[in-house]
């Protein structure tokens, strides 16, 4: 009796904060009169919405407490409470006071000088289409005022404000796809612990904590992406990972638009929801049958070829590109970054056409006197070649010409001189410029139309 | 069908954290077999643990975050916040930088010279026969690591202790009784505030607050009292303290000793529950019957009769006497409060014997040349006068002397002359002594054998 | 040259800040056109300005950086650094982040509460005739803005506020004199620790620092008092004193009223100045033919008999009483030091006629039945007796009666009866009263005019 | 007679801080007998050590406790408390509690993870040849541990630590030249502040900090230059500016080898001193006939050949080129900052022939075709030019050619064929290189031997 009624109890919560369903429906996709059902055969059998695709090119945030010693990474606390490791303790003892916990990091991470719409004229001008932040991390230090992480979260603790809510509402300004990165597990939290602790047969955290925070961020924000992350050490059954993706796509205030991935449970990744991560570093050499994504980060160092490559590479290959950085704790994202995404932003604007809603050609890679990719768009093909070759002559294998074919380079408004050779293929002239006067400074993309 | 499975998990979560019991048994107190129902027939049929009766004295502690601005009383946040008083605004703008919320104070929480032992050591010599810690006040921010109060407790924000428990060790040393004051209600926590915005028609905050908090208590400390409080706002059925305590009388781990109040619901203060507290300031004229206890607080600048009279006063109609005192944000107890408890521990050390386990006796206050308050102990009386009499006799109207009666003061060994008079009643010639020879400066005992 | 014009510089400085003088004038007291000389001999010739001895009673007040930690005492820093004993080194390394410096403590001296008003009143109801407050302990903080101690004072770093100031016109507000303690030595002054290591041949600091002060502080705030210290490592010649004290009592603004004590050189505590401090705990048996003070401090646990005969004693011996409490870094006096202060100020609102302005009497001491201690005023001679003789009879030996002789008790309206005896002495019956009757609770006054 | 000792004594504390010489000497640079007296005439004709000239391209570092707020420029306090602009008073209402004074950032100045030998690392991989550091600026606060402003420095408050020496060891052991910055001026402190009061006829400041503190950076850190500043208020005579380095020429440890620039008084800039930074932004178009250094500052935003080119001007008209950054408060050189460093000295690696120990030509700048800088080292000329000419010829019309003429590109190791033209003069044909083989991406040095 008592069980029946708190669960009912519960489940009312759910439905306030989520507006949960719990209707069952037909197989999908099947029409509009379709329903998902809470089982991986249905839930993958959803398109996946065309915006994602088209896309291309994401910026992707990392933020939260972990700014505020900005030491290590933002497994901080993991590495200094889980793992104890000797520098991270270290770090601790030099700097803080005894006793100091993470928590007592809460308070500084103010974000005094955040300015959602700097930070989304910044993303825009980079040419990122979808921005995705971390609206909590496994750390459990939430984003935005979550009615289940009181006091420990973004409006009780230290920025006082709703970190989540403002740079959403700027960067739709903009006309940019939101996208919001949500961890399952929490490392420390009490409930997660217990239900660790009895090898994940009960969900106390799950009800109280992950689902209550979906639900809520989904109503909330209405995001177009919940890039789901934190699911390696249970199985999606321990996380209801179908139940909330079918109210997702049956009844959520998001139900068209809504693009996930594929971390949903220990056994999901590679395998179930929408695109695909995989693996963290995952890099396909060939091209995969499913939609997928690269994430990589803004490296200090080394920059320029190597970077570009592999949005290209990524693109070619039909997968998204999804770049991070880390913004300081007082809100700035340092000059550093600033000039990496204008960089990214700046060959975009000339290349952008051989990138944003192109899909995968025939070809994706040749390798000839340089790297060429490929990608398409209709019977357009772009192929970009990452070196300039010696004499200026380009020479590509793959495409094959017609009597209508006509050659350009992106960024200059001339048609470019080519013959054929047996041997070496379609020899490009490209054309005799200054350095300076070329479009970019590296990772040309020569536009072919009418070619097969 | 899923909401079945979550109020199953919940129902579990609570058996976890507080093995709680549902069975149902019969009406109480019929002996051993006897189990308690969830209804107040049944749980005020209970009777009251004999401890409680013949401690008659407690200190209590009121000691949280709000020991940190330490302005205004307990209830800073409701004032600043909740009723945005302009005092505590003006407060807060004049010493803290805009947006400073009330968790920031929460590192500000030290405790850095608690030391529990020193604690109880004073409070042994105040005579105190219990011990009342806060252990979550309306503020929510628990003394202990709760495992629902994740970040706003005492482990993770602030002492970085588990300030419940260390103190509980300390008291039980001493073979003082521990009693944990609780707050139902938390004023400003968004699933209580959901609840009351929903009429209190859902139970959010009660299901995954209060009671796992509460069982946790019972469990890990085993308090000897349980002193609600924060009930006012909505009915028992809200609360489920009907349930809780049930289990409490029928299962918990102290279910034989313990005792409580009687805040449980909107309708329960001075009805229903263990003894009873009634409103805050509740002084009865004449003897109640039903046990109930007064709760006083240390007073800055007068003390002395006033102060001592409320002691006796409250003993003599059967009542118990709670003192309260609030310890600083670095665990120290002020010398002006431990100065007060002392003097109150030397008037027990003298007149403890009227007071520890005495009985109301058949009159409890005579108002003749002095104030006089009556206690007994079997067929032993104590007649407790607070001012000394001109000329140094003391005349008493109630007792009837019989040939057997003897009369002494407590504090000295050798007994009073007495006489009877007609109209004045039992004349006893107090002993003729410098001020600096009687035993204690104030409120002085007369102890009579053989009356009637 | 340039050694010259350096020092004609700093004259200027000097004379800027001090107005100092110069002017060399003829040995005194000789009358209005005399003028000190800046040597012993001609300073202690000058005539203690008569209000000091009538005050009798003041409070001192011990306030700085070291109210930040308050730990151990005012001397937290030498402890902890100077002489690295371990309990301090403890107390730091357990709360503070490692290389947490004394100067760190500076921002934390809020002083938030100070009203110098309340604290006016406060000594006000005491009945304390002068307030002294350190304006620089030996930690060099000063408690005003100091031109010369430029971010190490009270307005730079901390309160932001002019402490001196702020509480001496609240002094002077209530007829209360304003005292002036003054460290000349400061422990880590890298000037100070220069001079020290030559062996105070040299004089860095005296001219860059505590000459600069004094100065200031007698020009700004015109105290009626200066409490030396921090004398004790180096001789009077070192410090500069007599030139100081020569230009304090010839051209101050404060000239006619100022009053000094001794502690301004190695060799001078007991020998010089103006009234004696002498040693820490100085408490002379017998009448000193000098003017003295003692400086007692309020103790946490015992008060009463104790603490009330060192004031009568003092008095008794033709000292002065300096009370000592410590606020806190809030600016809080603390209820226990009220509660003290109130205490001796409602004792002296019945006693004070037999304290203020008296007079030490020929005899001082009478042990008879009970502790005496005499004071006169003219031909008034007052006895206080500390404990209530047996009997209420009052035996005194010294006093000689006269036809004239009449005898009373301070706080009450009527004549006493008395008699003599040859054994015994005047033999006085005490008023018969009930303890509540009495005019204080202990060290009555009995006032005898007539008397030899 | 009192001012005469106060004046010796202070000399002393100058000779003991200092080790100041008072001697007068013959007029220079006459040889190793002589001295220069404190004229200008005089110290202007000493001729400036070897080894600046040589450098041309040095670092400048500006780190105080501005590091902390961060905002603006290291002038906040003045923009602040000096002028009140609004935007400062908001930063500051907006972040910091009432009253927070510009000393209470002092404690937040960390340098938590400042590692010199990282910073000198950096420094000589960016191929600067001396480094200057802001030992104090105009806010007075002392980056070492000086003894004339206690509880103002690095060592007393904030870092805990020697910046100026820990920085200087680290600097020295690379071989890199050490330059300090030192302000004449501190914009509130109470002494000058009084001396300007007085129309700086009182030099109490002069006497108690400036002075002190420069004979104190010069014994203890023998510094190679300083980088005099903040003395625009004032003349020379004021500031003693000609005492001081005629010391410092004659006397000082480090007499042979400094170098100092021209800002030592109202009148000073441009026209005494060492060499010539003459105003803020002083950029000469025309060869100057005094050594001279040109300050600017890494931008964040644009960089290149703009940047180069004044690095090549700058030398080419025979100046030095000190390029500013600012460390933050945690003692970090942001990412930015160090790319930018690591380009310069990426380029200086190839192309530090034409720069370092290179003397002006007698065509400073050619505008032909492109802009040419010309730079020389003994019979060998160096031509930069900005721009890739098109064709990849690159005409010049200054040198004259010889048959003994040789002509190469920097970087690359063989020699170029030229031919003369009547009319475009020199005509040299540039290897043909697809740019990523050039040596550098943009100001291509040419090499000229047997050239006119």
């Amino acid at each position: 009796m008592k069980s029946r009624a708190r669960g009912a109890r519960l489940l009312l919560l759910l439905l306030v904060l989520g507006e949960a369903a719990s209707a069952l429906g037909t197989a999908c996709p099947a029409g509009p009169g379709c329903r998902y059902t809470p089982d991986w055969p249905s839930l993958d059998s959803r398109p996946l919405p065309g915006w994602f695709d088209e896309a291309k090119f994401g910026v992707f945030l990392h933020w939260g407490v972990f700014s505020v010693p900005a030491w290590g990474s933002e497994w901080f606390w993991w590495h200094w409470k889980g793992e104890r490791r000797p520098p991270y303790e270290r770090f601790m003892s030099d700097n803080y006071p005894p006793g100091f916990s993470y928590a007592d990091f809460g308070p500084q991470f103010t974000t005094r000088f955040f300015h959602p719409d700097s930070w989304a004229d910044l993303f825009q001008a980079a040419g990122a289409k979808y921005v995705v932040l971390t609206t909590k991390h496994h750390e459990g230090y939430t984003n935005w005022p979550s009615p289940v992480s009181w006091n420990w979260n973004s409006q009780d603790v230290g920025p006082h404000r709703d970190l989540v809510g403002e740079l959403g509402a700027a960067i739709r300004k903009r006309n940019i796809r939101y996208g919001l990165y949500h961890s399952l597990l929490e490392w420390f939290h009490p409930l997660y612990l217990l239900d660790k602790k009895n090898g994940f047969k009960t969900q106390h955290f799950v009800s109280a904590k992950t689902m209550p925070e979906l639900y809520d961020l989904v109503n909330r924000y209405k995001p177009d992406l919940i890039w789901s992350d934190g699911d390696w050490e249970s199985p999606d059954t321990y996380w209801n990972s179908t139940y909330f993706l079918s109210w997702l796509y049956n009844d959520s205030p998001v139900k068209d638009e809504v693009v996930v991935n594929d971390r949903w449970g220990q056994n999901c990744s590679c395998h179930h929801g929408g695109y695909y991560n995989c693996q963290d570093k995952f890099k396909p050499k060939t091209l995969p049958d499913h939609k997928w994504e690269m994430c990589s980060t803004v490296d200090k160092h080394s920059w320029g070829y190597r970077r570009d490559m592999e949005l290209v590479q990524t693109v070619s290959l039909g997968g998204n590109y999804l770049l991070n950085i880390g913004p300081t704790k007082d809100g700035l994202i340092v000059p550093i970054f600033q000039e990496r995404l204008l960089a990214v932003g700046k060959w975009l604007s000339i290349n952008g056409e051989a990138i944003y809603a192109s899909k995968p050609w025939r070809v994706q890679l040749e390798k000839n006197t340089t790297f060429v990719w490929y990608t398409s768009k209709g019977s357009t093909v772009y192929a970009i070649f990452l070196d300039w070759p010696e004499k200026g002559i380009l020479s590509l294998k793959s495409p094959i010409t017609t009597s209508a074919t006509q050659i350009m380079m992106l960024g200059i408004q001339k048609d470019l001189k080519w013959s054929t050779d047996p041997v070496k293929g379609l020899l490009i002239s490209l054309p005799q410029l200054l350095p300076s006067a070329l479009p970019v400074e590296f990772a040309w993309t020569v536009k072919l139309t009418g070619v097969k």
